[in-house]
Parts: C-alpha cells; sequence; structure tokens
C-alpha cells in the first residue's frame, strides 16, 4: 500500500488566490495518486473555483475554511500576532498538527518565514532557517541558500546552510556527495569579508564535499550543486538573475520585430524559441524550500500560475517522501556530538 | 586648438597583453586626434608589435620602458612593495607626475587598486575608492558601484559611493540630475541590512536625486542611472548577469543545433542573433573606473580584447575631457563644508 502524503496548501496565498491554487491542487492530486491535499482558505471561493473545475471534493482533495488572508505587503509581525486564523498560519498549524507533512504558500514571504518559525521552531543546532531554491545550469542545476532569510550571516550560519543545502540535494537528488561551494567575489583565500573565510575554514574541516569559493557565474556553470551565501548575495543574485534573463528576452523580441525580414526570421525560429523558452522556464524552478525548520514549508513565487504552483507543490511532495528535515536533524545531531566530543 | 589628452596604458596588463594593447592603442590614436597614448611596457615586445602592425611612433602613441610585470594571480601587497618599475606601476606614476591625465590598464584588479590608492591617494572625505562599471539596460545603461573594491561598507561608505557615481554620470552622461537607488533584497523600508538602512537615511537628506530601495533585477530596467552597493553584492550581481547571459547563449547555440531543421533557422535567424550578440555585446561596457582617488584610473577586463580595450580607453578618455575627479572633488568640498556648518 502506498503511502498518502498530505500537503497543507495555502489556498489564498499569493498574487492571485484560488483562482490559481485551486486548479494547481486539482492537477497536482490527478498527477500523483499518492497526493492528498488540504485547500486551506475561504471555504466560499475554494468551493466556486472547485465546481467551476468541475472537481468535487474527496479524499485526497480537501477543504479547511479559515477567516483571514495575510496580506503581501503585511508585516511579517502583525501577520503573526493578529493573523491566527489566516490560510497561511492554519496551513502551517497543519503541519506542526501532523495533519499534513508539509505545507505549500505563495503568500508573503517574511510573514510565511515568521509563521514557520514561531510553529515549528528551528532545528536543534540551527541558528536561522534558510530559504533555498534550485537555479538552471548548463549542466543540471545548482541550489543556492540562502535567498533572504537572513541578511547578516556569522561563519557558524553560512556552515550550518552547507549542512542543510548538502543534505537537501543528497536526499532530493539521490548524490552521494554533493559539492558545496561558498560565494564569494574571488577565488582566492585572501578574499571576501571575515563571514566568508571563517566559514571557509569550518567547511574545509567538515565531513562536506566543499570545493572552495565560486563567483556569481560559477551558480551556472554546473560544477557546483550547493552555493552558500548570506540572504543578501543570494537574493541578489537570484534578482539579477531574473533581471538579465528578462532583458535578453526583451531584446530578442525587439531584434526579431524590427522589420518584415526579422519577423520572418522569427517565424522560422519559433520553434527553437520555444524549445529555448521551456528550458529556462522559471514555472519549472519555482518553490523554494525553507530549510532548518521542524517540519517542511516551500515557498511559491508570488506571481506564480498553476503551472508553476504545482513544481512547488512537486518540491514539497518530494522532501516529504525523501525525509528531508529528518535527515537534516540527523546530520547536525551527529555534527553536535562531533563538537561535543572534541 | 584641441587639448590633447594623454592616457598611459599598461601595456603588459590583461591576460594577453602586447597582442592586444598594441592594436588598441594604434586604433584608438587613429580615431581621436586628441588623443595621445603612452604604451608603458617591455619596449622590446611593444616596437616588435607596433612594427608588425606597420604603426609608427610620434608624439601621439610613444613608448615608455618598464622591466616588471605584475602577474595576474600576484598579491596586491607584493605588487604593490616589490614591482616598482612594473607597468602597471610606472602608468599610474605617469598621472601622478601630471604627464598622463588618465591611466587604463587590464592588469591585476587589487593590485591596480592597491598601487592607485597608494599613488594617487583618496581625494579628501573618500575612506575608500569605488568600482564603477555600466550594465546594459532594457533602456540604456545603468551605472553601479562598487564591483568589489570594499567587501564590507558602512552607512557613509555607501552614502560616498553614491556621491560619486552621481558625479560620474552627470558629467559623463550630461544627465542633470541621476536617479541613485540602493540595492536591497526588498523594497521595504524595514528590509535590509543596518548598513543599507542607514546609508538610505543619509541619502534622503541629501541632494542627491535619490529614489530609493532597488532589486537585483531593477539594474537592467533603466529607471535607475546609478546602483549603490558593496562590492560583495556589486561584484555578486555583476558575476551572476556574466553568468546568466553565458548561459542562455549556450542553451540558444544548443537549442539552434539540435537537427538540420534547427539549424536551417538558424540560418535563417542570423542577422537577427548578430544584431542581439551586438547589442549585449560586453566589450561594449568594458571599462571599470576607479573613482575616489586624486586621478582617473580605468580597468579593463583581464580578458579584453582590442576592441573592448578600446572602450575602456574611451572610457577613460572621456572622463578626462568631464574632469571626473575634479568634479567629485568640489562636490565632496561643499558636502564638507556643509557638515563642518551643520
Amino acid at each position: 500500500m502506498t503511502r498518502i502524503i498530505t500537503i497543507a496548501l495555502d489556498a489564498m496565498g499569493g498574487d492571485i488566490g484560488p483562482s490559481v491554487t485551486v486548479p494547481a491542487a486539482v492537477e497536482s492530486v490527478r498527477e500523483h495518486s499518492d497526493l492528498s491535499l488540504v485547500l486551506v482558505g475561504d471555504e466560499q471561493v475554494i468551493r466556486a473555483e472547485l465546481s467551476r473545475l468541475g472537481a468535487s471534493e474527496g479524499e485526497r482533495l480537501s477543504v479547511l475554511h479559515t477567516t483571514q488572508t495575510v496580506g503581501m505587503d503585511e508585516p511579517p509581525a502583525q501577520a503573526l500576532r493578529g493573523k491566527k486564523d489566516s490560510s497561511m498560519r492554519v496551513s502551517i498549524n497543519l503541519v506542526k498538527q501532523g495533519n499534513a507533512q508539509a505545507c505549500v504558500s505563495g503568500g508573503n514571504t517574511g510573514a510565511l518565514m515568521a509563521t514557520a518559525k514561531y510553529v515549528l521552531k528551528t532545528l536543534p543546532g540551527i541558528d536561522r532557517p534558510a530559504i533555498c531554491t534550485t537555479i538552471p545550469a548548463i549542466k543540471g542545476h545548482t541550489y543556492v541558500l540562502d535567498l533572504g532569510a537572513n541578511v547578516d550571516c556569522s561563519a557558524e550560519q553560512l556552515y550550518q546552510f552547507a549542512v542543510m543545502g548538502s543534505v537537501l540535494v543528497s536526499a532530493v537528488d539521490n548524490q552521494a556527495s554533493p559539492r558545496v561551494g561558498l560565494l564569494n567575489i574571488g577565488q582566492e583565500d585572501i578574499k571576501g569579508n571575515d563571514q566568508v573565510r571563517g566559514a571557509a575554514q569550518l567547511l574545509e574541516n567538515s565531513d562536506l564535499n566543499y570545493i572552495g569559493f565560486v563567483e556569481g557565474n560559477d551558480i551556472f556553470l554546473g560544477e557546483v550543486d550547493v552555493v552558500v551565501c548570506d540572504g543578501f548575495a543570494g537574493n541578489v543574485a537570484l534578482k539579477t538573475m531574473e533581471g538579465t534573463s528578462k532583458t535578453i528576452a526583451h531584446f530578442l523580441r525587439e531584434e526579431f520585430s524590427r522589420s518584415w525580414m526579422t519577423r520572418l526570421a522569427a517565424l522560422c525560429a519559433a520553434p527553437v524559441l520555444g524549445a529555448l523558452k521551456r528550458r529556462i522556464d522559471p514555472r519549472k524552478y519555482n518553490g523554494a524550500s525553507f530549510l532548518g525548520l521542524g517540519g517542511i514549508v516551500v515557498k511559491s513565487h508570488g506571481s506564480s500560475d498553476s503551472v508553476a504552483l504545482r513544481t512547488a507543490i512537486e518540491v514539497a511532495r518530494l522532501e516529504v517522501e525523501k525525509a528531508v528535515p529528518a535527515r537534516i536533524d540527523s546530520q547536525l545531531e551527529a555534527l553536535l556530538a562531533r563538537r561535543a566530543s572534541a
């Protein structure tokens, strides 16, 4: 008998809400026979959406009513204190109570992180959780963390990120010994700030497969599996990548629409450009994992459509299947034990 | 009578050296009748290159012999102490002595910055010089600083970068009031680290046209002229941009070479792809300005070809023409006077 994986979906999360989250949920349970989703939010809106789609509630697709929604720009502290019946909070509660094995939300990142930390707590040995996602590389993809949860990070915190990222990759991508790199601004030992140099020392003396400093361009070469950085640098890298891709796409569109000649060329190249677009489609890389918590929380991009949200649900499903938090926990326990005996 | 602008060119600098620097120099003086270049380096190699090109020394193209070369990976302190007759050091000396108005080098960035600071000193009111370059945007281009000279920056230093960047853009691009943004990981006031929030306060109370926080993707939108950040974040952004562009180019090549059909499409699209390539050609954006020094120093990318190096020479020429250091200096003087009277 297959074990059923239950995921709580914040149905009100994201810029669009139920008209994206409900179709994504319906498709996801159709696709995975071992998946059960709890749609958390305004039951009236969710049910209207379900009936519009001709989908019905059942064992693997249920609705849990909540009365509040966290705004996309609401201060995290306010959401945490004042929105105890929000779709976001209740989704996380389900994980805490063991009624779901993971939570997926496209809501306000700050509020989601604050609430997840408050409800699920961090794992022993973890100072602060980190946000981790995959980025397309020339060969395969690269995991980068932290992407914005922690602006200032000590060497020890960067080291913890490395442990967590490494566990995630070995679990989810079945890689025995993921290559870990530290994001820096040069590959020489003298470069970088104190935190990065301190983290390098910790990593050199660790069991991780630490390959040394990497730079922003190395994220894309497929020669490192986990790139570790503070949330400021990680967020800058992620947003710069998005900006660069969009700029190139914009230039490409402009160049292809200059004249009837170039428009003809566009027709000719359309299948190839379509293939490229599919290849770097950000929807395929949606779903950022909050690592270091006592439960699985995956953040979907706020502007996700249902295809992108399904990717985030799949990220959560895989993390449940591979028991990521338990693996991180046991890795940390071993680490703490080694330190205690040292 | 046109005033002649004299630029010292580190002829041994860069990964390739004279076979790139000498052709670039020859072309540059041909292009600009007001330009004079001093080729600094091994005279034998330089003269061999000149004769290979059928070019001759003259008033606007002279050779200054030096006996040493700074290695691309040489520690800056070692270059500073041990290489007093290097092509790099002598090029900077020429600026100090007033025999050149600017220096261009494709050599080791750290050594170039350390030597430039030592020889030319920083301007009064500047704690540390910054590295600034332009990045292509959907509309026009954006200046970003610092790109790696300073990994940790105080609020005051970020503010100084904003002043220098703003002066550079108003001088070189003839913009009366350049829009200045602070790189952050969210646009809300509560986001970011202490330094960034502190710099925001200084900028809000300044005469600069400060538009607020910007994120990595905003660099490319053309809605900000100067993006200010510490050298760690700036370097990560720059390298991530390079990596993303190369990855997309790689994917594009792969998709266009999958089959005879796609190769036919490539033929058809070749003029358009060529136009795109020219548009985002990094050689058009070569030449990073070291700002805050008592003289003009422009860093060319180490792997530059002669086309790219000519762009860097042009950056230096423009900065001389527009008297950038004097403008920064007077802006700082006014600022220091205001602070003293406050």
